[in-house]
């Protein structure tokens, strides 16, 4: 029903001082990480060299129970994954996380981001004899390590080596019988962290709300290209790959990541504030209320109320109870779709002119229809501010904006064009060049690819993740 | 986990022109008033006369999928109904619609609310003969009704001499082959409004977000006492049982209703904005940041804020995806239990003088626990503001505070000792005398009962509404 | 798929010396008694007055597992129930055990057979103001039990004073808090049994070998229009209602009961092997081999090898995975369809003469399908013979023979022109003065309404069963 | 409960001339091979070389339903598998069919049988870089064909390749995206055949019986050795590897295959008659009645009938609703849960000198309490008659006899002693010099290993099949 952008995945994993039931606190966590994917997710645990994995389709509270959790036993090393993923992605041979059987021993991996050359990995693999069962560049990464273990001394040493095939974007953990190892590329596109419990266990997640989800508390953030080995002898640090380019993805900050998280030193919510900020600074406008649409346009709504002084105001309610199972109404209920989603406080915008911020637009038409709802809910005027630039070009890193032709900016549309789309009275976007303001000064660098088209590794080469689907679907 | 308060049922009914997919529409309704019951839903579909039905345990989105919504086929009138209920509800006899076969013609009835006299009502039926196959306080209504239709020449006179009966809260939708009946008891306990599609169906629904969600207008809230009855010759009122004392229950403005929803004249949100700022008038405190526990308390920590100038904060992370299927954490996971359900954003709280503010406390503990999360997060100071008075009382008419034992602020308990317990630096309650500022002035009368122990109609001889399912579970 | 008759119920129940895990016993003797009825299921356990009950649709295996088996709690009294139905009866208010929840104390009824004045019983309830939940005869059981309960002082008594008002075949069990009271109807259409296990338990059944599923030895059956009442005080019995005309129904011992089973001293198996020999000796015929269509036609396939010298033969495999769920095949599959429940073993057959036994011929459709899949194995002559009389009346006591229309012989066929529609060289049916030949000495008599017409009570009132569904689906 | 044996799998294929409803035929072909696997089965439609899949753990009713099947979409090809495995086996991973992606084209197999190589296989492949994601040899034979695909000019030349490195049983069906390989193992060990429909489809399946399923003729057996190409050009035949020593699982007619199945020229009824007649010439006893424990041991009994003149009785009732689900009592109940599965009529055995035959025992406590059970019906004396020789050996050929630790007949036991032990006056086993006139005269050998320890191929270092999965759950 609405045009939304998908983050493809979140991980965690979790490295305990005794056998517990460890598979509780992964699922804490998936809890935690949910909203970086719902199509499917899993569970693994490594109890003394044994595995034992549990995955399927659909939300974590519907794929997993108390039976077969329990079911899941006891162990000292869990890691654990959710998945968003397009067409040709209810493979079930995707889901992760991937559990590998080999003479070496065992091993198990999850994965976030999208490598841009799986499509010569994968043939250079086949062409000697290599069997891939599922389309995820994650079987590819699992190969690339399999083949360098056999020459290397431990597995740490095989992610090393394997880490130089690998291009583009992996935040990973792989679990072997006796070792966590968290690696993320030299970009660092995706987020990934380290915490550590009162207890003594060690944790990694892709956010530090995952952490906070175990009685974690964060340590710090896994180093773009860093090895973060955690074993018998405690944590260790491989720095082989590090001090590239850092490049984190500059839509974590704007929508992908849950407020409460906090990455590569900077408050999700803080950048928000922020960017709320920015759009008074740079886009003002005369107004009385000022609104957000749910979820993410809050914190940026919120921002531009304390610097314009204009007054915040609770625009919408988000219907909490609709999810993929929510059946699109027929060709008479249609226009009333939007309505059973989202709906509009009458009482905050009749007779008001009202700015609302939202955090991009994809194709604009939901954008459009939400604007419909506030002029029928009696707006005055309504003025929308985007709390990032204009999306026009694809990203290649992990996240589902892959078509370019679908963007409504792509497609030379002026803002003034895209405003008359929408019914806006005015549209503003955020401008690029205040992107850099939404991080602290910690933060050395970030990805702005889909907004510039500038990628901090070659694309050339990269497939959309979805071609190795299109043979096969499962 | 939380001790949250529950609401007890949302009904809805449409009545269109001509047969359609009628059972989108209710789905649709249904989901908007998915707040009001969660624990199982149904629908009741009258095509010219044949009834078809499908009811079961669950949300509506797992209840009704696209194959069974489309088995209950076209029809022109259609009910339903969310519900919830305390322990013996989930006796599946007691899912509505309740669904009756008569010589004199089927019915199919919905209802919210609670009687006061069910009790003697099922003695005096079961003693002439009757069986009762649920444990509800709507079969007593069914009951009633079809006894009185056995001397009426209609079923809305039958529904009107059964009024006379019946002691208590009823917000009731009845069809039959060929009207839709509509009536509210005399206090107008529960609220319950009709609104008008554009192309002239006509639509009765607990609360006005549900008209909206299937493209009705509000045209007007039922009177308290009113029968209301749609056919074939449009719309008729049925004044007979008018005129009584207006009672509204208060606490559907502080935290059932959805805050988009108008009730008697009040929007919901405007009513919790008030609240927030008479609790900003009446127990002021120094502070740097306002914040609202999500979802009731966010609109009074606005009005707090609007009133007192003190700046309005995003403080809490309500996790989504946590629903009934939520497995509690074993023992060790057990503290962080709440943080998963409810993360708090340091960013916001950090070093600062915190004023949070909730709609009520219960027993006290899930408040203790957010104050913790917040001193955990860094907050210098933690003042509570409670956006309706201290509950002290029992509610018999549909909701779930029934055991007054459990009710902190009835155990004799000083605000300051509730303070102490839950360790906040200052707690305040809004004041019982302002709550009548929180509606317009077109309402006439509310319910504080639970207040104040004041009820509007005698309670002496009311059972609590699980006694029924004292002997038989199912 | 096949034109097979259905018997429409099982019952069961069982009261122990002391509380124990009941439902298992139940469960047991549900899967025992399976064959009755594959539609629905439930199980009611009384634990010191206080009911439990689990009712699903499906077959035993599929509504009741481990965790909803043991959810039902320890009990001493339990009974259960399985049932098949024609259209309509998917309503789930009609499954039992009929739980009933009574100021008089609760009751929980389960019911074989049919009444034949229902129509006239609900009317006159329905007229004094009752409600009727279901559509089926055994909700005016309980009605009129519970009626008579008012002025009577015990339950047994009630029932007694029931029996006067209800006609047609009921057997039924009756549970109480402290009793489980089994009675039957006069004419004892149904079949109902009572046993003992080693430790003092009494058990009752549709059929004996439920008694053997839970260890119970066989007492003796319980007579037509006996009440037996089971209680503290141990096994007593009411016979007022005894001494009416003895009118089991025969197709019990010649396709619906389990051939292990005895009913009213004869054994079914032994009863099947003589309408066999009865057939070879009425119907003779010189062939090479005698096969029985599987299940029921197989005893009496052997009785006529016995009985003629003609060598038993194995002529079918009958594919025992397909249930309820198997989908039938799209157009170009259909001629297979078949074949896939039925195969025939091509080494008995070929180059054969062959005697084929079923139990009867419904609409023919199944049978000359059978008969073409045998000369396709390479039969050269095929000669079926029935083990019962040919169908032309309709059954009001507890079967779904209910449209005359759709029976072959009722269509004023002769017996040469059914050969001919199901391609049989020759045709017998068992000549309708040998039925009583089946029974042993014992037994005083038995319904054969559906060959004659005789029904032993007036049917001129009796509606077609699922004629209460017609206006209400659910 | 019972301690019987089990196949492993099922195999089936099929190649249209133009697409169509394919996966219906395989969904009914697996029907009809249900028999040899109930734990999963899958099916794998390829369409113009887009393959789509479809597998699960259970029933082919339980996995397939109308909408997933349609899911499957139109095709020409397809292939589908049904499944039993011991422990370990429950990793989804080794659901077949088993689809590959691999860059010179997609394939997808099925295979029935055991290779007593898999571990020098694996180890071979893993330590060339492979990852393995089952613990199936199945896995290691795709892997095999893979690898020779990489230098062959097409798929059947990789398979012929293939074959001279996979040492074992293999019946296996290969689907490409034009062609549909199926080809057996040197020695025969496990049935395979293919037939044809009227309208030109060619199909393939583990036995005769699934052909009948879907409409097609039986052409022949494929031989062993042979690689069968079916494609464009129509039927081609390989024999690169024929020629060796005919072993066919004795076993398969015994017990394993259906009765209507011809294997090898050998209808399989006939083979199980003969081993019943056998037995009365070499066991002969005098006795009222021949009975046979259902389902494989009733042929033999009717064989033993014909032969010794002792009339053939039906003496148990199987039920057939009781399936992987049924629900073990509790210890009181145990003792009853032999009845509930298999309940004696007694009308055939009392006061009479019954033989039983069975068509094996393993451990012979099933055995035990079957004997027990005639006695409690009343049987004079208890003759068992076993219609194969005694277990003494492991089958490394696709079946689970692979403990022999638990063969009662392994552990150095008399038949005497055995018959003591199960409480039969009399046993006796069928003589392995017998085993051949099972067969018709076209069959030149079978595989007597488990009765004999003499194994066509060297099992000296094959492991048992569960090895592989002791290290991972899943």
């Amino acid at each position: 029903m609405f045009d939304e952008l998908h983050e493809e995945c979140g991980v965690f994993g979790i490295y305990e001082k005794s056998a517990c039931n460890i598979a509780e606190s992964v699922y804490s966590a998936l809890f935690a990480l949910q909203h970086r994917g719902q199509e499917s997710c899993g569970i693994s645990v490594c109890d003394d060299g044994v595995f034992s994995h549990l995955k399927g389709s659909g939300l974590v509270g519907e794929v997993f129970g108390r039976d077969n959790l329990k079911s899941l036993g006891q162990g000292r090393i869990a890691i654990g994954h959710v998945r968003y993923s397009t067409c040709g992605g209810d493979n079930p041979n995707n889901i992760q996380p991937l559990v590998i059987r080999h003479i070496n021993g065992n091993l198990a991996l999850v994965h976030n981001g999208n490598l841009v050359n799986t499509a010569a990995l994968r043939k250079s693999f086949e062409l000697s004899g290599a069997i891939f069962h599922g389309s995820s560049d994650t079987e590819a990464i699992a190969y690339e390590i399999v083949r360098q273990r056999l020459s290397c001394k431990s597995t740490e040493e095989a992610v090393e080596k394997a880490m130089c095939e690998l291009k583009g974007a992996y935040s990973c953990i792989l679990m072997t019988a006796s070792k966590m190892i968290v690696f993320r590329d030299p970009n660092g596109f995706r987020p990934l962290c380290i915490g550590k419990t009162a207890d003594g266990a060690y944790a990694a997640a892709s956010e530090s709300c995952a952490l906070e989800a175990v009685g974690a508390s964060f340590i710090r953030d896994v180093r773009a290209g860093e090895i973060v080995v955690i074993g018998e002898d405690g944590i260790q640090s491989i720095t082989t790959h590090c001090g590239g380019k850092n490049s984190i993805c500059i839509f974590e900050y704007i929508y992908f990541a849950r407020p409460d998280s906090v990455i590569e030193g900077t408050s999700v919510h803080r950048a928000r504030l922020r960017s709320g900020k920015i759009l008074a600074q740079t886009a003002p406008i005369d107004a009385d209320i000022v609104i957000g649409v749910p979820d993410s346009g809050l914190d940026a709504a919120l921002g531009y109320s304390l610097e314009s002084g204009i007054p915040y105001g609770m625009g919408f309610i988000k219907n909490k109870y609709i999810g993929r199972s929510f059946i699109q109404p027929s060709q008479v209920q249609r226009d009333n779709s939007v309505k059973i989603k989202l709906n509009v406080i009458k009482e905050t915008v009749a007779d008001k002119r009202v700015i609302m911020i939202d955090d991009s637009i994809v194709r604009g038409t939901t954008c459009a229809r939400i604007v419909r709802l506030l002029r029928e809910a009696g707006a005055k005027e309504v003025h929308v501010r985007i709390s990032s630039p204009p999306f026009v070009h694809s990203c290649y890193f992990g996240t589902d904006i892959d078509s370019e032709d679908r963007l409504i900016a792509h497609n030379c549309r002026t803002t003034a064009e895209i405003a008359e789309y929408i019914g806006a009275d005015t549209l503003a976007y955020m401008p690029v060049s205040t992107l850099s303001s939404l991080l602290n000064d910690k933060c050395f660098g970030f990805c702005d690819g889909c907004f510039t088209g500038n990628y901090p590794v070659d694309v050339s080469n990269a497939v959309y993740k979805n071609k190795f689907d299109s043979k096969i679907h499962g």
